[in-house]
């Protein structure tokens, strides 16, 4: 038994095993990988890093199995291992590579950390366990530590939860995590916090911004995936920094000196697919790598299970909260694209683009 | 004018000139200096960085002297700088380059940032203002920042500290900062704050184990001080990584997967230079990189000048508290030297040793 | 000037004029009217009284005008008195006596408290001032302060309201306070948070019992309203205790050892006055005071003066945001009349009441 | 079982025998008497009661109960009813009446809650409990709760302790209750929280002056301790403001508008029996109620019972630690007596006494 301190949940207590599957390389390698990727550049605190997260991602998860122990034990190790594949700077080279989840069971497969799984489980049940309610639903062990982690970083008040609250009325029902009637004002507030974490953090201009240029850098260095799979931070930063290609290197030393580019459209209308791609094509011939297009996926925020408990009867949270039903329909309405520039072509890039709409 | 947000004092407005010491690559380096070095390694969520904690100081300094105006304006910018020249991973290396205050003269008369400075100080006028009691006393600015931030990220409670009250009480007398008579339990606080954290952080012999393996990889890599006092934590960690001595792979490795030496000897009695020497050469000799002696100068708690105002009297906050007295007096208490070595060499470096002794 | 200590904003600085509004017989009597009433039969710890919030009230008032200095000074002192005339038990008696923004006037027009203000204001300009906008709108400094401070009594997180970053984005635009852009997600905050506070605290049913209860005694007792207008709860409860009444003594005694009547019906749905009447009528004849009818009036949650700054236009807060859309929408569905008995008759009740229905 | 919602331990599991106690009369009077009795006239919002903080004793006792399960279980619910007995307003008429230990055991025995106990515990027996280690020693249960609770509720930072360090490191040996190494920095923590309370908060001068006018208005209405015994706060202030005897309800009037006395000396210099005497009787007979001697007996501060495991061996706390040493050492460098007297008369008692001494 070790015991890890945290400033959100106090002394974590972590048993053999995790403390086995913490000790591998691909495991520490999640101390080198910040939480929010490059929201430190808005919110200068929040150096969190996936490592800390995943660790009380499972201690989450572990108080809630206590009070259910019909949960599948294997379960909470999946909370603690949920995030491995991240990239360097968590979700921002999304854009370029397939999702962190196919790359944390490429990481098991491959690593250390798959040896000492092997012995308790097969992969592919383990695999299964990535997909477990307790770590994947709408009200999960990962979402309620991140929100709560998130806000005590960047210092932003919106993602507090009643983590004590939630984990109280969470009922596992053989299939499902169902939230007790009592519970039900704190998850809604989890769903609200969340919303709220969006546009205040996750997707914040700003962030947006440097990510798109850490995308371009990273494409531009034509880092394969079998090369980012197991890189950190220092890894990635190291290499573009020593980059042959001078473009590359002037978009690290930009985000690194905190010299952005700026945004010239920044809409919540929707392209089609073929003005998307000639916009982009255009653009690059163009400006190269000093205007860049961001047309991100737009979120599906749909709440698809968060079932509760109210009058006996198991409902879907969005059917009890007014609130709820409001945030669900409403997903998309901060869903924005843009263009951004560096600062001194921000006019020439604006009438380029206008005179090609 | 631009607001930076922080967990710790809420929004820091920063003034134009502050934005524009901000914004040179000197000071955004410090983005990438962490705070407490290698304490993340027991205190996983401490990866705060020298940047926030300067601007916090600057904040809490700026807050001193609004109700003290008679404070020369400069020595809030001595506040935002003070920590300019830490080396990565902050005291960690100071065991081989000399202390960081000169390495901040050296990045301002060097660096971007000098230019910013010229157009409203000598330099000389602003290398006095480093040392002004704002920022370099016993009850300072620096001091009560880092003490609230550190016990914020890594969830120690000792270092709360009543900024609150601090401020409404410190008086400039034109030389000194006077702690009023409703201060002093605050101060006295302050003080037994940064005693507790310092065994318990700072001083924790795990950090000091990897500090320790940290200095013999740099050592042994010759890295130059003309190389070290512009780097950041990627360059050093990078160069580290792709050492062509093995010992310098090994030692950052280890370092980073967390396979740390472990303790043979941890004492508090101390050894006469020539002993010390003796011992490390043969400890060289015998084991190389993989058994370090770690001997500490022995800190300097005394309390010097934290001036408290009481029954109309200018006195020491030691004469006024026994609390404060018995910590100054105490000080050395929980210094320690110690010998580490890779865990399956323990037995044979503790025989070693004490044939030696 | 005077210190005042509080938690929740530190030491707030009351000028002169504060002092001697605050040294009257008027104010300090709210020292003994608890904020939430009779909820701390629920939150045992929420004894928290009108008379700190009435302080952070005039806190925040006075950061606002602060920042927006052609605000009317005498705002401030409003927000200061803004409460003056609670009853005991605060809203509790609302059911029986006028509401205690005519007695606050009644208190000013007879009390001494009256005599500080006619200095520097006539009643009438002041009565008026007590609807300021900065009192008394949505997204005002009296709700910025109850909703943090009600949760931090209770320990319910919900109420946790972003203060500075409100208090940054006020504007007054010579009629109104408008919430800049900024500060939007703060203010739709705020507004959740307190439609979550309503159910989970302000509304809890075993507080709503305890009230009805409190309520029959005070009728029973026939207390009038000469006498209540500067009652405190010492004088209340010492009055009740001492009744001649049996069923008076009965009642105060269950609330105060926490014996309190359950429900017999708990429902949404509306009835008629008449029925309302009538079931009131029918209930007493029975079951006199063991069996109560609390019929509350619908709540007027509509948002009506969330002003913000959106795009550059000024719009309602409802209007950007669809959360609060919904919540302004859906605000009855929270609304809730009963039927409660002393536990030894609910089941008589309530097949007294299905015989009627 | 039952669960109460407490802003700093969140939510509290009552076992149904303590649902029992806590639904008793006696113990539900407790809501009705302030923890810090009259500091609210310093720290407004300190408002909490000992029911809040007999509740949060006895979870942290049951906390280290689980963990050191030979405890007797008795000892838990003796947390729960350690302060019973306060009188009104806690400490504060100590000055006439016996210890509150002793009304505990009175109350216990001629109360409804002596019948509870009884079907588990003979009285003689638990009278013993209550001397219990874990309820009544240098380091127990109840001082961890009210250290943390009266720093929240009063907003001094100085009584934040690390509880679950505590909690975590104390080991029962089958006498004592020893603390194990990594909790010696929090045992230490907890003992100078408490030295920095008791001049701050519990024995602020105003609360002494307050506390010596109530003392006195109770002793000129010549409350009984057969009345005393069973009063709550209400009973004890209605009877005073409703008193025959112009003095009382002057010196109620006075406490309750916070027109409180002022200090004509304050001094730490001892006094011997005689002469306090002498004075005390002149002071009385020239000045009657408006001038008030207050000669509290000097505080026993000696740590006698903190146990810590040093290097295997048990050691009082205040051998391993210097800071320790030198509380205990100094503590009655805190102590003061003190004589009070009308605002008006403040000269002329200064006079009285100055020709006196």
């Amino acid at each position: 038994m070790k015991l890890v301190h945290d400033p959100i949940h106090g002394g974590i207590e972590l048993d053999d095993f995790a403390v086995r599957l913490v000790d591998t390389p691909e495991f520490q390698r999640l101390r080198r990988i910040t939480q929010l990727g490059l929201a430190f550049l808005v919110y200068p605190s929040a150096r969190h890093t996936r490592f800390e997260h995943s660790i009380g991602t499972f201690h989450i998860a572990r108080l809630i199995r206590e009070r259910n122990p019909e949960i599948d034990e294997g379960a909470v190790y999946a909370a603690l291992l949920h995030d491995l594949g991240h990239y360097p700077f968590s979700h921002t080279l999304e854009c370029l590579f397939p999702r962190h989840e196919e790359n944390t069971k490429w990481l098991i497969k491959h690593g250390e950390i798959g040896d000492v799984l092997r012995e308790r489980f097969s992969l592919r049940e383990f695999f299964n366990l990535l997909k477990h309610p307790l770590v994947s639903g709408d009200i999960d062990s990962d979402r309620m530590d991140y929100l709560v982690r998130d806000a005590y970083y960047t210092g932003v008040s919106y993602g507090l939860v009643d983590l004590e609250r939630l984990v109280r009325n969470l009922r596992w029902d053989g299939d499902r995590l169902i939230l007790g009637e009592k519970g039900i004002m704190a998850g809604q507030n989890l769903l609200i916090s969340r919303s709220m974490m969006y546009p205040t953090v996750y997707q914040h201009h700003t962030v947006r911004i440097a990510g798109a240029m850490l995308c371009k850098a990273v494409e531009l260095e034509e880092v394969e995936l079998e090369e980012i799979r197991d890189m950190d931070e220092v890894d990635l930063v190291a290499k573009l920094r020593t980059s042959e290609k001078e473009e590359v290197r002037e978009l690290i030393g930009a985000i690194e000196d905190r010299r952005l580019y700026k945004r010239v459209i920044w809409s919540g209308e929707e392209l089609d697919r073929g003005t998307i791609e000639e916009l982009k094509t255009e653009l690059e011939r163009e400006f190269g790598h000093l205007a860049l297009l961001d047309y991100p996926p737009k979120p599906h925020f749909e709440e698809r299970n968060a079932f509760v408990e109210f009058n006996r009867e198991i409902k879907r949270l969005s059917e009890v909260s007014p609130v709820v039903k409001a945030l669900v329909e409403a997903k998309e309405s901060n869903w924005r694209w843009g263009i951004y520039a560096r600062t001194d072509l921000v006019e020439r890039v604006k009438a380029f683009v206008s005179k090609k709409a």
